[in-house]
């Protein structure tokens, strides 16, 4: 956020810091995580290559930044800051919607391409692997949590569950699924894992 | 597998192949994926690096046979060939026990450090990605597919489920975990997977 009050030289600062982001995003998107550079980022943003490398440790540190930048802008712009799973009162519709709306971004390529190659960078730089983890990953995994003990105290999920446990019954499928490319991803998808996560496998 | 019937040249190869396919593992294991180049594994293997850039297209495709190779010498010697997930009539033990070995193994450098690699090489190179998911893990998640339609037979799962799908409310949770590092894995975590996918997280 631009702090009109803030002095020139803040403003101007964090008018580069923005144009760094959506360079490295757009080239991410465009060209791949291994071909994009500290210098590729730098020329369409307008700024000097030292200047990125005075800001940012490493490519990645860049990339999950402006990643999550883009994530707040998002839920600013749909006016849904602090973000919370909406409440109505039934979690299967609940749970249902906002995994309708997670396919839907990871369909969308500004948000694939750049949490795709963090999620890859991940796996093979651990530290940062456990930064994007604690960052960007963890907090979102905290929403169901949270939607989930509502679930508790509304009688709708049994009391001795761990909330943090269950979630991983529809988030980790969707996340598998999209990230290894072990079968497609759909709305249709998404509501089967949660009737079969709410009702369980065996019969009732 | 040796075929003492084979022409000495078979032989030969075959024991190039096979001293190929361990150093391989050792190196990835010992220096990780990417300080492990062709040359860092003919020189321990006995062969030329001709000899594996002849046989195989790249580092990776090594690597993807070599743990193959691992798999099936492992399930050998367990007298465990050809591997199915056993079938005690409690489908719920049966899922518990599999899970139980497969934290085992993520636990187990030998096959970690290699399973690693291969899973974060296939989220960069798309097309290895689904090789790894075609012979590796595509495989394996088909004997829960099995197991998971006897348990439909025996009245354990309900007919209206999708093995496939339904796999996955175990399955990925424990991939997701291990791969990255988004909490422990243990034979606890394990076993209330399956009892949460089994009976489900709403009361019954």
């Amino acid at each position: 956020m631009v702090d009109t009050s803030a002095p020139e030289a803040t403003r101007r600062s964090e008018r580069a810091r923005r144009a760094i982001h959506e360079a490295a995003l757009a080239l991410v998107a465009e060209a791949g995580y291994r071909k994009t550079t500290i210098e590729g980022i730098a020329a369409p943003a307008g700024v000097g290559k030292q200047t990125i490398y005075r800001w940012w440790p490493s490519k990645a540190e860049v990339l999950l930044e402006a990643f999550l930048d883009l994530v707040e802008q998002h839920a600013r712009q749909a006016r849904n800051v602090p973000y919370e799973i909406p409440d109505t009162g039934d979690v299967a519709a609940d749970l249902k919607a906002v995994l309708r709306a997670t396919v839907d971004q990871l369909l969308d390529p500004r948000f694939a391409a750049p949490s795709r190659a963090l999620a890859a960078e991940g796996l093979v730089d651990e530290q940062l692997g456990r930064r994007v983890v604690a960052t960007l990953l963890e907090p979102q995994l905290q929403l169901y949590v949270r939607r989930l003990r509502a679930a508790q105290q509304a009688g709708q999920v049994r009391a001795d569950v761990d909330p943090r446990i269950a979630l991983e019954l529809f988030v980790s499928p969707l996340a598998q699924r999209w990230l290894q490319h072990t079968g497609p991803v759909s709305h249709a998808y998404t509501d089967t894992l949660v009737d079969y996560a709410l009702h369980g496998l065996a019969p009732r």
